[in-house]
C-alpha cells in the first residue's frame, strides 16, 4: 500500500490537472494498491491538514481541463519558516500531517518558489517528487515547463487578433505578455504572432532604437507595428538605476505598467497612435493546448514510475528530449535564463526583429 | 457599367471583409459590367481621394480575414462640416471626388456615427447604400450587425480561460467587456462565459448589491466569481451625477477605466482578492466567426442587388430573420438599447445572474 | 415541492447540458423546493427507472460541456408502442415511473423523433415540457435550435482547413456535411466556409451543372473548388426513382456515401483530382459556441419558467427573436424545411454559388 | 546580388509559408540584395520552368497562413529520372533552367521523397538548401518536422469533439490518424485527446487485446472507449503477411480504410456500437500553431545564415534543442521510425494506454 499526498502550488497554469492525472493513472495502472490524498490550496492544505481522498473517478475527464482539481494559493518561501498568525510553525506542521496521514512520498507541481519549499521539505526527511509547472519556462534543470506552451498559444491568439486591427487602422499596438523576470513567454508568443518589436527583462531596450524600428516600417510601407512586451521589460536607463532606485521608480509611476509607459514615450517621440493590450490572466486558464497534455502526461507517468521504484528527492525534467530525474537540491532556487545571445534570438534578429537594443 | 465606391469607417470590426466581398461578388457575378473604387481609410480616402481601383482578385480569400482591407478612421460627424486644417470642405470634397470618378453610388460599412455622415452623403444628393457594422449591434433598424457574434466569441473565450484560473485561486475576477453604452455584447459575452454577475451600462449597479451577490455564492460554497462589466457600465451613484459631473469625476479618477474602479471598492468591502481583466482590442478582430461570415455575405449580396436595381439611400437590416431594406434616414442618429427589462435580461436573471441592482 | 423529472433523448448535440443547466438554475433560483431526477440514456431510462437524483453541483461547470451528463440513446417512436423484448409495455412504464416518482413534469431534450414521443406521453395524460435540439435547425414551430451553430462552427473549421490544402494542390475537395433530410447546415457551414459549390436536399443536383461550375472556376483561373455536400443531397437522376428504388440503389452502391460516388462522378467526367473529407460525428460534440450557450440557456431559462407557471405541454421556441410557447401537438411530426427559393439561397447565389441546379 | 529559388513539393503542410517568409527575411534584412524566384507547384515549376519574381510584399500576412504561397505538387523520385510524356529529360530540365537564371541556390521544403530529389540535385551540382516539412516527423536528421504539431492540434480537436459525443452515447469512436508508415502524429493525437487505445504501425495489433482492452473499460464502468488509430496500422495477422501479400489482400477488401476492418471486427466481437471518423486532409491544413509559426521561423532564419554564408547541401534540422546543418546525403532515403519501446510509448502504457499487443 502506497500513501501518496498531493498538492499544486503556486500561480495556476495549464496542464496541472493533466500531469496529476498522469500520475495518479500511472499508480492505479500499477499493481500496486494506492491511496491520493489531495491538499487543497497549495501547500496551505499540507500546513491546516485540509485535504480529500481522491479516487480514480476524481481524474476522469480532467486531461483537457484547465487549472487545478486541487486549488492553489501562493505560500511564499521566504515566510516559511516564519510562524502563522497563530503561531503555528508551519514547516513543522506540514511534517507533523505527512507522518499523521503516514504518507509514502508528496508530489508536489510547481515553479520556482514552490521547489524551493519542496527542497526544504526533502532536507526535513520528507519523500518528495515533483513536477516542473510554469509559464515562464524559467524552472533550472528541465528545457521545458508544462504550461509555457499553452500561455504561448493564448497571447499568440491575442496578437493575431491584435494585427488585424493595428493594420486596419495604422496603429502602434503594444500587446503586453506575462513574464517578470525571463522573456521565453513573450519572445515565443511574439514571434508566433509576428511582432515587429520585441522587448524582454534580458535585454534592456533603447526607447530611441524602439522609435527607429516603428519609422523604419512606416518608411518601408507597413503602417502599422506590433510591440510584444514582458511585463518585467526594462529600458536602459532604467536598467542603470540600482534596484531600490528603480523599485521607488515603479511605485510612483503614474503608469499601471510598464506597456503604458512604453506607448507613453512613443507617442511623445513619434506622434503616432499607440494602444495597449493586457490580455493578463488568460494567459494562465483555459484547456491546455496538445503540446502540454502529452508532455504533462509523460512528466506524471515518470513521477508515477519514480514512486512506484521507491525513488525521491527528484523533480521530473526535461533534457534533450528525454525525460530525465533532477535532484531538487540542484533545482532549488536557480532560475533558467534566456540567454541575450541565444540561438533564439539571433534568429528573431535574423528575420527583422528589433529588441531595441 | 456602374461605377461603385467602397469605404469602410469607424472602430474596425470582424466581417467587414465578408460583407464587401458579397457586395463584390454579387457585382461581378452579374451581367453588369462594374468598376470598383476602394476609398482608403474611411471617409479620408473619399475626401483625400485616395483609392485605389479593387478586381476580383482582390476580394479572394478574404471572407475569414479580420480587419478591413480598405483600412478605416474614425471620421466624427460632428466635425464634418468643419474645414479641415487646410481648409477644405469636407463634405464638398467627398461629393467633388464622387461626381469626378462618376460614381453611380457608395457603399459604406459602419456603425452610428458612419451612417450619419451617409445619411449626410445622401441628403446631398449621392447614391448611398450602407452596411450594418459595429461589434456593438447598437445601430437601430436592424435586428443584428456584423462583427457583434465575432465579438462575443473573443470576450468569451477570454471569459472561458480566466474561468479556470478564478476557480483554482478561488478569487473574483472582473472582466472587462467593450460597449460603451449598450451592454448586448457584455451581456452575452457573459452569459455564454457563465459570469455570475454582469454589469452594463443599462442598469446602473449598487455596490452593495454586486457585494451582496459575491457573499451569497461564498457561503453557498462556490470560493470564486465572475463579473462581466461593459465599458460603459455605471454605478447607481454616478448615475445620479449630471452628465458634467459624471465626466469630471471621470477624468479625475485614478483609475484606468470603470473595472478598476470596481474591483477597489468591492477589495475594500469584502477582503476578496479581486484580478481585472481587459481583452480590449482583441474583441474586434482575429477571423469572424461562422455566424458573421454568412451573415456579413447575406448582407452584402442584398447591398449588391440593391444596386443591380438601382435602389439607393438604404441600409441593409435584418429584421425577423428577413434581410429588409431601412431608409438611411431612419436610422442616422438612433440608438437601438438594450431594455431594462428585455426578455433576455429576465432570463438572465432567471436563471441567477446577479445585475448588481 | 416540485418533482422534475429530465431526459435528453435522440443524437447528442452541443448545448444539451447548458440547456438543462438553464431550467435548473431557474428552478433551484426560484422559492420553490425543487427535487431533480435525470432519467439516464434517453427514453431508456424512464421506461426501465434508471435515474439519479441531481444537486446543484451536477450542473456546476457544465456550460461549456459538449455532450449530455445524461446520457442519450435513440428510442424511434415507430416502435415505441411495441412491447420490448422482454413483452414490457414501453409507455405503460414510462407512465408507471411517472406516477410512482410523483413527478410534476418531464422535461425532454431532443429532435423530431423525441418530440413525437414527448407529444404521446402528453397525450397519455403526462406534463411535459420540451426544448429544441438538433444539429439540423428542422424543428417545426423555432426558428432556431440548440447544437445548430455550434456543428455549423465545427465543419466550417473543417473546411477552412481544407481551403488551404485545396489551394496549395489545385485539388477538388468534397466536404461532405451532416443533414439527411434537411439542408440548413450545409449551407450555412458551406457559406461561412467559402464554399463554391453547395449541394442539398432540398434541390436535386445536375452533375453536368456541377461539372460546369468546377470548369468555370478553371477558366477564371482559381485551381481548385470546394464542394459542400449534405449527407442526404441527391442528384436529379436520383430524385426521379421512387423512394424504394432509390433506397435499393443505395444498398447496392459501391460508395460509403453520396460524396464519394460524387467524386467518382466528377473524377470521371473532368479529369481532375479529387478528394473527400468527411468530419462526422466532430459536428455533434465539442463544447458549445457561444451562441448555442446562450441560447440554450435563454430556453432552459423560459422552461423552468413555464413550470414553476404549472403550463405543459409546451416547446419553447423562438420565433422572430421572441422566446415562445408551442404547443407540442403542433410541433409532433413536422419538419421544417428550407424552401429552394428562400432568400438565404437566393444570396448564396447571388455571390456565386452554384447549387447545381 | 543573391539569385534564390525556392519550391515546396509533397503533400503540404502548416508553416510551409512561415518557413519560406523565415528565409525570405533573413535575406532581404541583410545588405545583400537578393532575387527571389518562386517555382510553382514543386518541382514541376523547376522542370517546366513556371515561375514568378517574389517581392516582400509577397511574404507579408502569409506566417499565420496555412497551405504554400508557391502551390505543390507530388514528383515521386522513383520516375524523376524518366523522361516524362513528351520525352523531357525532367533532371536536366531543373538543371538548366537553374543555370539559365543564373540561380546561386535552390530553397527546397519537403518531405523524404522531395529530400531524395533535392540530394540528386546536390550530386547533380546545384547549390541546395533544403527545410524539413511533413506531418509526420518521420524524416532522418531532425528531432521534429514543422507541420507535425499543427496536424497534432488538428487531429486533437477532432478527438476532442468526439470525447463527448462517444461518452454521452456509451460507444466506440474510432479515429483515424494520418500517417502510413509511422505512428507520432497518432501516438501524440491520441496522448493529448485522451485515447484509450492506441495503434500504430510500429506495433502491430491484436484484435483480441483491443477487444479486451474496451471490455476491460465496461467492466470498470466506463461505457465508451476512444481509439486512434493510424491509416497505416496492421494487425499481427497482417503483419505476417509478405508485402506483396498484404497488398493483394488491401486491393481486394472491401472496408475504404483500416479503421472501417477494425470497427467491423470489434462489433462482430464485442457487439458494441461502433463508429468511425476520418479527420482526413483537414489535418494538413489551416492556420498553422503557434509552436510551428516559431519552429518554421528559426528554420527559416538558419537556412538564410546558410545562403548568405554560402554553405549549400544542408537541410536545417534541430536536434537537442539546437538548429543544426544536415549533410544531404545523410538524410535522403532515410526515415526516422518510431521505436516499439521509445520512452514516450512507455509511458503511454503507464498510463493505462492500451496499444493492442
Amino acid at each position: 500500500m502506497l500513501r501518496i499526498g498531493m498538492l499544486t502550488s503556486g500561480g495556476d497554469c495549464q496542464a496541472l490537472n493533466a500531469a496529476m492525472r498522469g500520475v495518479v493513472k500511472t499508480l492505479f495502472t500499477s499493481d500496486t494498491d494506492v491511496e491520493i490524498y489531495g491538499f487543497l490550496e497549495g501547500y496551505k492544505g499540507l500546513i491546516y491538514s485540509n485535504f480529500k481522498m481522491l479516487t480514480g473517478a476524481d481524474f476522469s475527464g480532467i486531461l483537457t481541463k484547465g487549472g487545478t482539481i486541487l486549488g492553489s494559493s501562493r505560500t511564499p518561501f521566504k515566510t516559511i519558516k516564519d510562524p502563522d498568525e497563530n503561531g503555528v510553525d508551519k514547516v513543522e506542521a506540514m511534517k507533523q500531517n505527512y507522518y499523521k496521514l503516514k504518507l509514502d512520498c508528496l508530489v508536489i507541481l510547481g515553479g520556482n518558489g514552490t521547489h524551493k519549499t519542496a527542497n526544504l521539505l526533502r532536507t526535513e526527511g520528507l519523500n518528495v517528487v515533483t513536477l516542473p509547472k510554469t509559464i515562464d519556462n524559467d524552472l533550472w534543470g528541465t528545457d521545458m515547463t508544462f504550461g509555457f506552451q499553452s500561455a504561448v498559444d493564448v497571447a499568440t491568439a491575442a496578437i493575431d487578433c491584435i494585427h488585424t486591427t493595428a493594420a486596419s487602422h495604422g496603429r502602434i499596438f503594444i500587446v503586453e505578455v506575462m513574464g517578470h523576470k525571463v522573456g521565453y513567454l513573450t519572445l515565443n508568443a511574439g514571434m508566433a504572432g509576428g511582432a515587429d518589436i520585441i522587448l524582454i527583462p534580458e535585454i534592456p531596450y533603447d526607447i530611441d532604437q524602439v522609435c527607429k524600428a516603428i519609422e523604419r516600417r512606416h518608411k518601408n510601407g507597413a503602417g502599422f507595428t506590433i510591440i510584444a512586451i514582458a511585463e518585467g521589460a526594462i529600458s536602459k536607463e532604467d536598467a542603470a538605476l540600482s534596484k531600490k532606485d528603480y523599485k521607488k521608480k515603479l511605485e510612483k509611476s503614474p503608469f499601471p505598467s510598464v506597456s503604458y509607459e512604453l506607448a507613453d514615450q512613443i507617442i511623445k517621440k513619434t506622434g503616432y497612435d499607440v494602444r495597449v493590450t493586457v490580455p493578463g490572466h488568460t494567459q494562465r486558464g483555459g484547456s491546455p493546448c496538445p503540446y502540454d497534455r502529452v508532455f504533462a502526461s509523460r512528466l506524471g507517468a515518470e513521477a508515477g514510475r519514480l514512486i512506484l521504484n521507491g525513488e525521491y528527492g527528484f523533480m521530473v525534467g526535461y533534457r534533450n528530449r528525454e525525460i530525465v530525474k533532477v535532484p531538487l537540491e540542484d533545482v532549488a532556487g536557480k532560475l533558467k535564463m534566456l540567454e541575450k545571445d541565444a540561438l533564439i534570438i539571433q534568429e528573431a534578429k535574423l528575420i527583422g526583429i528589433s529588441f531595441g537594443d
